[in-house]
């Protein structure tokens, strides 16, 4: 394999620091600011929300990677920066401005991320002396890295980090290394997340944001917590090349090495994210197969791990198979119901609960022992082509109302 | 006015009988079958499920209401015949049998509905026991529609029940009544439900379907409980005739009266509906308005009585109008985040929290008290048009969960 998966986050990558801290956005005692620096300018790709309503640093960043280079990024948790009209974008360059005085970077090499509560404004001046705090932290090490991911958590429950290394054809080894938060609101189409991706790679601007934008729909773009698709998505890719690789510039063997690292990280993070969901207690997996197009497939797997009916089943561990059919059935796709065969399994077995249009007989203890392991996959047979595709999910919990119904006090 | 509402429901209009029984389907001690039978056949019209996954009953339903004629619909909670396969509509088939054998039809004079869990055969003794029992009961009081309103009921809390009357041109008297049911996997596209509508206006088969086709895509498909359109949601209209008026054949002002009878039925009862929805402690009402197009302002509405996120803010009091705003971005819809108005509303009071894109300050415990009503409204203001629409939903409360949860068992 050329691809291998590394300890570390977002410092895994040569010539990245990153830092964490406490900027009295959130209660007191926990970190709400992150920062993520590069030694040297990067090239910069990124994918943002596509809801209407984009937040504050969603518009600051469109700009920084259409224009394509980059240095850092500054994160808060705890306040969105969405629906803060003027202030708000006014805030994102305040606060660029600060950290590119810091690091010796122009302010429009500076992105800037929020996430938390949508429609209140920014303190800037916590914010501005996070920014002062987290210059004088940046590290290199593992350290640095961890504390950016648990920074930048708000509902998460477990900070998200990944890394892998890949030898390329010249026989360099490039390290892609991310971290993001992610537990409510998280829906595709940018899932509602923050994720930052580093790489030490050499490539140009043109290939990096085409791996990225071919990455993503099939990683967090297929994850929901709650169907609600933020204000704040927003991934960045920042590649320093510091790897020293022959630059990758057009779509060779290096570039699908570097693509399946960026997969294999990405796949990995989203579906920490998915399980993670808010008041979640296992990762639910949707694997549609023989679906007519990629599309349909994509759709159907999609469906079936929004379906809150079907969410509510998996948290109760109950065999309920009669709801992911109908969630099949409102995808929007067309198929042939008197075909589909559904099956459940996990650690603890496999079961075949409908076959050809029909409901089998089976044990309902067995079917409740599978369902009650922390990672519970379901594959649904369409058998009406060849495309297949996978959605991750959660289960949804008395906890997911708790958390959501007082999120602001 | 010409339209009035009155007490009753299914038996309110001349020649209906109903009644509900026990059959032995859901746990003992609670009713489960219900009939509703015209004195002479009628004419039909129908809308039904969009779910590709269609139940054995809509099937055979479909087929009935094309041809055009009908004289009763027998039904059952507990068990959805749906994905069922050919023995599934073997039993549509058996039920109708049984039924038209006691009242004197066509076996495809007889309509049927089920509803419950997904994937289970139905106990056919049983049901053909229970259409003999309902032959025996049925009875054209209002405790006769009160009867089969309170059996076809499944985790709903309240049966569901409305009638009113309506003077056409001619001065005759015709009534409309209805009942309904449905709480869980109530989403817009055919809401997951059962209603059936009854009528004794002459009118012809093409004006009935014109007239429940106008009414239903405002009425039952703007209401949302959980976003899954379920595989049996049914709703039919029975027109018997008996009122003696001139018939209704075309577009004229009896139309025009008697749809807006129809209307104020529907609505009725999809709001209640929607306050009865799983778990809820509250109706949840969104009102666009200002839209560009009719379209948009019911996406926009539907998506934020949609959104889980906002369901539990409602759930908890929580004025957290950011997920509103981030609902509305969602939703498809391209509109101006800038010019956007959201007002909260109830019996409490009134409060603008968000005016063309900036938030506003806020009373926090006025808030919480206009959000504490059983009945809270929404207005958002798109400023880009001059199209309207309205969607009910309710809060996503840990009852919603534990129904859920294991609704099986």
């Amino acid at each position: 394999m050329s691809v291998t998966r590394i300890a570390g986050g977002v410092t895994a990558a040569k010539g990245f620091k990153a830092a964490g801290c406490e900027a009295g956005i959130k209660k007191a005692g926990r970190a709400d600011m992150a920062m993520i620096a590069s030694d040297v300018p990067c090239v910069l790709a990124g994918t943002f929300t596509t809801n209407v309503v984009k937040a504050a640093p969603v518009l600051w960043d469109k700009e920084i990677v259409q224009r394509g280079t980059g240095r850092a990024v500054v994160v808060n948790a705890g306040i969105a920066n969405a629906c803060t009209g003027k202030e708000g974008m006014e805030y994102c360059e305040r606060t660029a401005r600060e950290a590119a005085s810091y690091i010796g970077a122009k302010t429009e090499e500076v992105l800037v991320a929020s996430t938390g509560v949508i429609g209140q404004q920014l303190p800037i001046d916590r914010i501005l002396s996070g920014v002062k705090k987290l210059s004088g932290t940046l590290s290199d090490t593992m350290g640095g890295g961890r504390d950016a991911a648990k920074a930048i958590m708000t509902t998460d429950t477990v900070p998200k980090e990944c890394a892998v290394s890949v030898t390329l054809t010249d026989g360099t080894e490039i390290t892609i290394g991310g971290c993001a938060k992610g537990s409510g609101m998280i829906h595709p189409n940018m899932c509602t997340m923050l994720c930052f991706l580093t790489t030490d790679a050499a490539i140009s601007q043109e290939m990096l944001q085409k791996a990225l934008s071919s990455v993503v729909p099939d990683t967090f773009n297929m994850i929901s917590v709650d169907g609600d698709t933020s204000t704040n998505d927003t991934c960045i890719l920042m590649a320093n090349a510091l790897a020293g690789n022959n630059p990758i510039e057009e779509e060779g063997e290096d570039y699908r090495l570097f693509t399946e690292g960026l997969y294999q990280t990405a796949e990995t993070i989203a579906k920490v994210m998915a399980k993670d969901g808010e008041g979640a207690t296992c990762l639910f997996e949707c694997s549609v197969i023989h679906a007519a197009t990629k599309e349909d497939a994509k759709t159907l797997a999609r469906s079936v791990v929004s379906s809150i009916l079907t969410k509510a089943a998996i948290a109760g561990h109950d065999a309920n198979f009669g709801r992911l059919l109908c969630a099949l059935g409102y995808s929007g796709v067309v198929f042939d119901p008197e075909r589909v065969s559904l099956v459940l399994e996990s650690a603890a077995g496999r079961l075949l609960v409908y076959d050809n249009g029909v409901p089998l007989p089976f044990d309902e203890e067995y079917a409740t022992k599978i369902l009650s392991q922390d990672e519970i996959r379901c594959i649904a047979d369409m058998k009406c082509g060849s495309a297949s595709a996978t959605a991750w999910g959660c289960d949804l919990t008395h906890e997911y109302v708790s958390i959501n119904a007082d999120y602001r006090s």
